[in-house]
């Protein structure tokens, strides 16, 4: 309820903070029998690793998944799997100046209205370092899906600042520290990326997440459509500022997929549009804990684009909401044997 | 779990089918001591009601709200409170020849493959006709806000098809039609309208709602931050395709409003996009039950535009958000004494 | 959250108060395509009913059973299912001297506590008539668990006062107005009851409940095994202060039958203890809000014994817990292939 | 939804298995501003700790508990708190025998059932190990109730076999390995666990908890009473079998302590009745992964009586409904300004 829990059926519940011990989560609701080894897990989670190139935020974490229970020879069993990364490297000296001032733009006034106290050590509860957990439990989620239903799960980048990318090749997305789907364009982002960064400045992006094979029937109408609960997921990740299904704001002219909250068997797509990061490093004026106007220089490590960074992580609540959702789907209708024709095929 | 229920302390679980016997809702965990009477409920269900004008779908219903539970002597008992609204105008002849084809960009198709069966008069569940149960719950949150908090909810139309509307003056788009906030572009729409149902078309658009004087503290992060409830309970209105929050997929050039999810005092606004309706009056191609291709026009009585009715559903959306999250809030952290100095004015 | 929901999956949200225009509630969650009538709803309400003899409360309802939503042409779609009873028979002046001070034994002083206001007419939400919808609901959960999965529930008189009842004849529980499963009891259960309520006094009693054929595997360890929800579900019927599973206070001797938490395929039983109603038509002592000693008598319409009405009850609930957690077991474990041996019959 | 999350708004979220790496759990909802430390916790988990003496089960863990989150500068911060004992003395070869057969009595034939897959080592998920975990999470319930509300929670042993213990003197249980109430009788206790123990046999035990200064108002009318929930809670421990509130099964003399569901001001008691454990040494017969007949001796470390060991589980369990009720009535009802009058102190 304190909104640390994703999901209702495979749910999964995160704790961490940026410069404490170590992140967690637990996933509860997996079915048993899944092939599931912390090697699955780690490969979505080095993919969003901080640090994989010098484009994004240089914070260098080991980020070693550890899974412990749930598991057992290497299947799951059904009980609630425990995840656990050990935070190694958190230099929270760098943050001590922040203990009685807040930074513009970030959730340090906030936390501190909310509960009168906070971590204030590299944004703590606040820091996109906890998404990292998003990505673990969005692993045993996409494997799922991929093995026992041929749901396959990917994203790219689909704008950054002025640049509109095209998925002119989605796989070359995964081999490219931009996830950017276009082989063309990656010196074009280099470039744009260094100015930015450069001026100590930061800047915004759009990425797109597309499920192929998704089952028909997923979502729940009226309140918790699929699109509602995509755009629930996509709006939880930080500084996400719009979601959109199929066509989004163009939709005037679009082609629905997902009718009535519930799939139809096509693709589902998603867009989410993530504001520039607030960690700029220009001078700006902020409050202190008294109420006194004072100046600040955010110099902690930080990206100048965050949207570089949530391609795997917008896969994994994607990967989260389906799962969920086709639980939630067969609780109640295992029994239907469908006899409707495929959509996608009417015969003439 | 069926997505049937929003809200986790204040909840509204919803029921009714277009052309069943009545709409209701029951809403769980209003505080006690409320003033509250039918007529507060009226009132916002006749600004959302079908057949206002003739702009919009010709379904008259007299949508009368009874208050069944939780009402004691004009106040609220802290007890469920149980609502309905029969059905008076629901012809259901008009749909007999639905019962074996799917109407295109409907939920016809996705509801008989989820469920295995579905009531075909009217969209049933999936009609828009559920809205009226959200804007009569709706109106409890909304005077609870109000009368207790000081909130104050509005929303108006800001572009429909190709016109973009401008809050020049935000009351008037109670006293129009078509919740323009803008006097002098009523006919202008007016045209626009019958234009698009003159040729049996429809067009989308986008609605903004905004709370002012919503205290700080509100959304939980990480994974119920408050846009994301916002995003979830405008998503799951019908027909939306895309949620914005503050500057939204113009984010570039935002001022934050709602930092790490947690409300700052400042106002909320967000911003819906609705696509066209599907129940256009052009013959259009589908399939029936056994997957033939055949030809339908659906001629039932439907809206050139649905988002000319989305205001008051949307600011009921956002008003049960703020509420429960009101609750949420003060359940955890009631005690604290917050000692931080108000944003908007610090100190010189 | 405010704990007018029952279930997780197959969820019943009530509302009602005694003396209110009508009890009512949704069903959401329930499987498409199950033949459901309003008759299927009136059978078990009727069994409840209050007045079915001059043994208990004297209070007369039609309880007329009305679906709302959620079935069509005959079967259950998926969608929630509204039910209403209207309350016919409330004769509010009775109780208009109860306006100002509390029942000793009843809810009256902590709903006040609780929420600072209370309907004072007949316990308002506190009064036992709010069972009636846990009946309906039950009725629904009862049929989808008989016609699907053959299980059978049933349950009895198992002691009134200081009367034990043996199942000699579980059948005829069904047949006598006190449930008593023993045709030989029958009269000395009747002179119990009769000289109770002639001294305006009341009595405790004891039920027990069976659940026959439960497939293996419903319960979800750790906190929500089988005999946990049980117990919630019981233990949250009017006047219930104790519940046992299996062989329970006497379980020095017992043999499991529900090991782990989880239903192994042997029948499921358990028994509840309801204290006596604190109806007593003999002058207390009480106060009244101001905080005044005051003499009271109770002279509405009550039981010498509530545990007389409580077998449909039990099996209700009963019922509802095992369709939620059929559900539940379902949604994570419909791909188990159980290649497990019947415990029931070991191989020599 | 899996059940190993309890609480609705205080949620405690539970992993490990008996063998496995370790023990977690996460506490969402906690009010920030609570002075807490690892030692806190300690406390409430050394006073389960298997092993304090030679009459429980022999297996010894260092049971160290780390937190990991949620807690900055010696205080909550209203984020998820974190906690980790790691499993440091898990022989599991004693159980590699126990791999293609279920022992009788135990949890072993249901997860295979339900699961089609099970960590067959020590009873993996279903062990009383779990319950670790419930002590630590329990111990900061308890540590808010007391200090922000005055609550006092205890409990002692009330009977193990045919032993039936008066609390003569409370505070004694806390200071003996039987949590024995009366310091006449532990002599007697003693000699009868040896004596079973001697046999290889097992033994039955009833626990009696109370918590007094609960502030009215808890408990959620009508599913989640007060009483509704403990049950739930205590029933959810390993080897319970019998739930009494107040009078409990002797409900016929009962004074009402929780009326209605909710909580009045006096004292709130409940009594557990735990089943002998199930590991008896003495041989029995069983069936195979095959269904075949065989013989089996649990020769596993266990106790000859699983109810020594309860009061702190369940004290713990007991802190947890308080908490969470304590935070659902502020949610709903913090504008209540009760003018009732106290009940335990009529004015003449």
């Amino acid at each position: 309820m304190s909104g640390n829990t994703f999901g209702k059926l495979f749910t999964v519940t995160t704790f961490g903070e940026s410069h404490g011990p170590a992140m967690g989560c637990i996933v509860d609701g997996c079915p048993p029998g899944l092939p599931l080894t912390e090697a699955d897990l780690q490969q979505d989670v080095d993919r969003r690793r901080t640090g994989t190139s010098h484009f994004v935020s240089q914070r260098r974490e080991a980020d070693q998944v550890r899974i412990l229970s749930g598991v057992f020879e290497g299947h799951t069993t059904g009980t609630p799997i425990g995840i656990l990364i050990e935070n190694t490297d958190a230099r929270s000296r760098d943050y001590e100046r922040l203990r009685d001032r807040f930074r513009p733009g970030h959730a340090d006034y906030t936390y501190q209205q909310k509960y009168g106290v906070r971590d204030h050590r590299g944004g703590g509860r606040s820091s996109a370092r906890e998404t990292v957990m998003r990505t673990a439990a969005g692993a045993i989620a996409r494997r799922y899906l991929a093995m026992r239903l041929g749901v396959r799960i990917y994203g790219y980048l689909s704008q950054v600042g002025p640049l509109l990318l095209e998925p002119v090749d989605p796989p070359f997305a995964y081999q490219n520290p931009f996830f950017c789907p276009d082989p063309q364009r990656v010196k074009e982002i280099e470039e744009l990326i260094w100015k930015v960064r450069s001026a100590g400045d930061s800047i915004g992006a759009r990425v797109t997440v597309i499920a192929a094979g998704v089952p028909p029937g997923l979502g729940e109408p009226v309140f918790d459509r699929l699109d509602a609960d995509i755009a629930h997921a996509l709006m939880s990740i930080n500084a996400v500022k719009a979601v959109e299904l199929g066509a989004g704001v163009r939709s005037a002219a679009q082609r629905g997929r997902v009718l009535g909250g519930i799939s139809s068997g096509q693709d589902v797509i998603a867009h989410l549009t993530l504001k520039p990061t607030s960690s700029i490093q220009v001078p700006g004026s902020t409050i202190d804990l008294a109420g006194n106007a004072v100046e600040i220089v955010t110099t902690g490590r930080h990206d100048p684009c965050v949207g570089l960074r949530a391609t795997p992580i917008a896969e994994a609540m994607l990967a989260l909401v389906l799962m969920d959702h086709y639980l939630r789907h067969r609780a109640q209708n295992a029994d239907v044997k469908s006899a409707t024709p495929d959509i996608s095929a009417p015969r003439a």
